[in-house]
């Protein structure tokens, strides 16, 4: 059996990395020939994970079709979220929690799909299936994956299996699970530390909705403030990007991790659907407030696909 | 939770209709309302086993969004496959063993895809992972479909997977499979009593390959002459098929049940891309031999869709 490459989505958050290493560590006990690789740097929350559990950084890959002629996704599906030449290779595997949309093979795969809150919920479900057991480190990375994707199981994506899996992994990994999730969380809400490019890039994904590009980042904050008082220049850098990256609209939701509020700033057309999608007008500076949201998957993407199709 | 319908493709064969029966089961036992419904009536090999294990035929739905929001699929993702109001309904779950090709949903849902030879063997492994005990006459279902789907585990389609459920369902079933699936394949081969038109729609799917839109039957027989001696009335009735649904090409594999071998009928235009397909020349006839091919799915929609693309 060839080797295959194992990777999450572009601009890489915790889970992608760690879904990433989970699936191809039980690939690999399976009989499988995989190495969990990335498709960019990881975020300082992942970087504070990582180093916590002293596990290894994947390394990162531009292309995949270089190096194998078959791949494993997960936390993704979208091929604008893919690598950058997916469709020259074969995908033999997808784990994901997303909606399914811009994705399509030749031939028949494994896909395993499920509505959880993070993609490290299912392999959890997965190893348990498979009876493998979970290493206590890899136990904490998924710890890690779930309450970052949750934001501590307070997010609305939260299901009863990512509570039931975050219980299962902080015994494997003997780990008070609050206390280090909080801890965690802050670690990842650096934002002083980044540019306004890094902001409005680093947690980005591409979505085509109603024949327009829509670019959709997520920036996690204790307080709002770090924001508001860069929010010009942020505007400015995310102006240029979608003028570079021929973005019809660009969006940014700052969420506040510890009240579960957001805000969002807005660039480009379709200003109109955007207040539609949130039955909210946009303040004369393109914010508009969104208590209440923290997930972008579940209460940003429908409402603006719905409102722009 | 308000109830859902189950089913499987148009022009249903035993899979589509046993797993949507199956599905449905397994989901009423985990607690769903689900009713299992089909998208056309069952053939002749399907009414044998309903017969055959004193099971119900499932209610035929036109459109599915006058009775429920939301549907769960089985054994088909190919929204041209599907019942055909699927954009007005919320695809919740899909358990499937083909390709992914042409479906999208705008919310996360479960999907489970697994590259076997048949819908119903994945279902097998759903059953033991939930831990619900398959019934006796249900058990006689899954394995008439495996068997159908297999040729009898014969199909270069079979997985080890499929051996294993085949064993499992035949000791619950309390039958011997292979005399029985013997009888079964027979009772699915009476070309005899069908007419033309029904020969070449009854297990017909439609494919969009290279911007073609091409269509694919099969019949399966236990002896060539049984077709050879009205080909020139079954290429009639091909040709003014294609030209009223607008299909670019219309194939149809009658394949020979008993020794595992095909033969190709074709009507339309790509002929090359068929030869190139199958490195392989047509007869003046428009008809081509293909030995050892069985499978639609693994030995006839891959090469074809490289070929027109």
């Amino acid at each position: 059996m060839s080797k295959e490459l194992v990777f999450g989505h572009q601009n890489p958050d915790t889970d992608a990395i760690v879904a990433a290493k989970a699936y191809s560590y039980l690939q690999n006990q399976l009989g499988y020939d995989t190495e969990a690789v990335a498709l960019g740097q990881p975020n300082p929350e992942t970087n504070f994970v990582l180093n916590y559990f002293d596990e290894t950084t994947p390394r990162v890959i531009k292309t995949a079709s270089n190096e194998v002629d078959s791949v494993m996704l997960v936390d993704h599906n979208e091929f604008q979220q893919s690598v950058s030449d997916i469709k020259d290779v074969k995908i033999t595997h997808v784990v994901d929690h997303h909606r399914i949309s811009n994705f399509q093979t030749e031939l028949p795969l494994y896909y395993r799909a499920e509505p959880l809150g993070c993609c490290s919920t299912i392999l959890v479900k997965m190893f348990d299936e498979n009876k493998i057991e979970i290493p206590a480190q890899l136990a904490g990375l998924m710890l890690s994956a779930i309450i970052s994707d949750t934001l501590l199981l307070k997010s609305p994506t939260t299901t009863d299996d990512d509570k039931i899996a975050v219980k299962t992994l902080a015994e494997i990994a003997d780990i008070d699970y609050e206390k280090y999730g909080i801890e965690m969380l802050k670690a990842g809400t650096n934002v002083a530390a980044k540019s306004d490019q890094e902001l409005i890039d680093s947690d980005a994904k591409s979505f085509t909705m109603g024949g327009k590009s829509v670019r959709i980042d997520q920036i996690n904050v204790v307080d709002f403030d770090d924001i508001d008082k860069r929010q010009d220049d942020i505007k400015k850098a995310m102006s240029a990007e979608a003028s570079d990256k021929g973005y019809d609209l660009f969006l940014v939701l700052v969420t506040n991790v510890l009240n579960s509020d957001s805000k969002l700033i807005a660039v480009g057309s379709s200003l109109d659907a955007v207040e539609k999608a949130f039955n909210e007008k946009f303040a004369s500076d393109n914010t508009m407030p969104l208590p209440g949201v923290v997930s972008r998957k579940k209460q940003v993407v429908p409402p603006l696909t719905d409102a722009l199709s």
